[in-house]
């Protein structure tokens, strides 16, 4: 095979996009061969593409080597199942799935290895978190102590939650900002420090907005180690912040505004604490900067790794197995809140599952759940959007 | 009277800094008259000042018009009360009681407001203080929306709580970095942002030294409506951060490394939201410095506004019975990790009392309480630590 036949499945805001991307010739080896979005006239959208109404003829139709994803969030599932067990290679938009019972569904159809099967976390393409990744990796952190991230530059007006009748209803989305615009910050948590054993969060749903899911989030997590992290996100804030600040053995390291500052100690903390004769003295640091260009590629890099471990056998970027992560640290968030107590990891998918669907059952999403189409203005806007503040990729 | 004669109980760290401020003549109008700590030799220490080895002694001398109190936390209730019985003036260290049950004990034995009645929350008189809460207080930044206050640069080495025997116990100091270190950011917090409704936090004892009590906490708050709070404090962090952060409908005011930094919002965030017809788009923002110099007059601001309150009329900064907030806010958070669960305000009191005097009955300290003397070394250091860092006063 020379190049990856591409099919997306919608073409709302990210299938947009994708879908320009490739056609437009950024994605080496890839063309765009179909899509499909049964709310959307396709008759004009798409020269030269083979237009399906319907994602089981497309995955079906041997136009398609690969499937793009980027339908509403529930339907990863069972469009992610059924495209792996038609033997196509799939990448999938984030979240991979809306709960974790149905993420584990979705990865055990993924059996036969040799099918690509990746997930849309663009944002492990910028620079700055693979550096940061590369220090915790190699020890020069030290042990991580505290982690605090505060991530509110979310923010979305009402007309973004009026844009579609799914949009921030537990029946159409199935959450709000953890679920929507969260899960790549999530998936960075989970790759960058692994998985804590137990999330105490609070959500606020509809503090700032007339929606049905939770906008505002206060997340504690602890860590088998007593490393603690602090989550904070938010779609209701302007300017919001995106600072992650890592306490460690041998110091502190702050990512802000593109840059990587750490103070570096020069002996780690508690060895200095055990053996100093002084009360009140903290050891020696250095001054670091950690030079970082650019943001990366970002959802261009994602599909071009796809394309190249379809054709080479490169490793992917953002496996879809470890997808599963972030639905699982969003759904204890989300837990947390509903039953107001910390929540011990692995989260008991099926009892979250039965919480959501209690949600879903008395969702006013019910209501408008055919979609609406997406405003052609928002997705105007929102590539704009993104091309201005790559680093910030919107959602 | 045109000068005020002081009494000092208690010379271990602070109780020494204030006598040599007196007695170097930083306060204008206070004699040092008197001293008392029964675990320090006296003879030497204090030329023209009389001695007494009796805190009950020294209060009914007549040889003092106000005490200031600088004992070990549990004692300032007992001593505050009888100072006052006794018709003194009185300016206690914090935390004004360890416990909010004996807060009550000591504000309510306040019967005549004649008398002047005033904590050491020296970092009232820091000018970014005040100023922020001018910003608040006008409503210059409009509503807040959230507040993240991360205050981890209160580092100390085991050699300090080896300093003495009652550092660090349930018994001798009733609590850690909350009742020592934090009681100054846990009253700004109350002092610039109101009282919470709710409080849920994660203390770890003894998590990074070899003590009883909390020494590392991550604590989230809510208001009625619906503002948050995250307060993270530490003694194990080095280097340490402060950094507050307040998101607000005028935009996000930071306060970091002496400068504050305001991001206004030309627009209120709520209404820009509203009326927007953009789903992605933020509120312009125009970047603001307010402009602060210095760290004001700390510990001796106090002082200074102590006498000037006694002599002169002048309002307290820092009156006593609002101490009692950062007693409730230090309480609930330990509450909140006994017993693992949200706390709603006001405390209950006597529940408090109840779970701390069970750690009491087993505390370690109770084998150590007579006092060890403070190493001459610490008390030192401590000075020049202060000096050297005065924005970040420690104790």
């Amino acid at each position: 095979m020379n190049t990856l036949r591409f099919g997306i499945a919608g073409l709302g805001n990210m299938g947009s996009i994708h879908a320009r991307s490739i056609q437009g010739g950024k994605i080496p080896r890839a063309r765009l061969a179909a899509v499909c979005d049964p709310s959307v006239d396709l008759s004009s959208h798409a020269p030269g593409v083979k237009t399906f109404s319907s994602t089981e003829a497309m995955i079906r139709s041997g136009e398609i080597d690969a499937i793009l994803i980027a339908t509403p969030h529930y339907s990863h599932t069972t469009l992610g199942i059924d495209a792996l067990e038609q033997g196509l290679h799939v990448l999938v938009e984030k979240p991979i799935s809306v709960h974790k019972a149905d993420a584990c569904r979705l990865i055990a159809a993924h059996k036969n290895p040799s099918q690509i099967f990746g997930a849309m976390f663009n944002q492990r393409t910028d620079p700055h978190y693979s550096k940061i990744r590369e220090l915790i990796q190699s020890g020069e952190l030290g042990e991580i102590r505290r982690i605090t991230w505060v991530i509110t530059n979310w923010f979305r007006s009402e007309a973004y939650y009026n844009s579609s009748g799914w949009r921030a209803t537990w029946s159409g989305e199935g959450g709000g900002v953890l679920l929507n615009q969260s899960p790549h910050n999530l998936d960075l948590f989970q790759w960058l420090f692994g998985m804590p054993s137990k999330v105490r969060a609070h959500c606020q749903f509809a503090r700032f907005h007339d929606i049905e899911v939770e906008d505002n989030v206060t997340a504690y997590c602890e860590y088998p180690d007593g490393t603690t992290g602090t989550f904070i996100t938010s779609t209701g804030e302007a300017p919001g912040t995106n600072r992650l600040e890592i306490a460690a053995e041998r110091g502190r390291l702050v990512l802000e505004d593109g840059s990587i500052q750490w103070k570096r100690n020069q002996v780690p903390t508690s060895e200095f604490s055990r053996t100093s004769s002084s009360g009140y003295a903290t050891p020696a640091i250095r001054d670091i900067e950690i030079p970082v260009k650019g943001s990366g590629e970002q959802h261009n890099g994602i599909l071009k790794n796809f394309v190249e471990a379809v054709l080479d056998g490169t490793p992917l970027i953002a496996p879809a197995q470890e997808g599963l992560h972030s639905v699982e640290l969003a759904n204890a968030m989300l837990m947390s809140t509903f039953l107001d107590k910390t929540i011990d990891l692995p989260l008991d998918a099926a009892a979250y599952k039965a919480l959501l669907e209690e949600r879903i059952s008395v969702s006013k999403g019910n209501e408008k759940l055919l979609r609406i189409p997406v405003s052609p203005v928002l997705i105007n806007e929102f590539g704009q959007s993104f091309n201005a503040h790559p680093s910030y990729s919107q959602s």
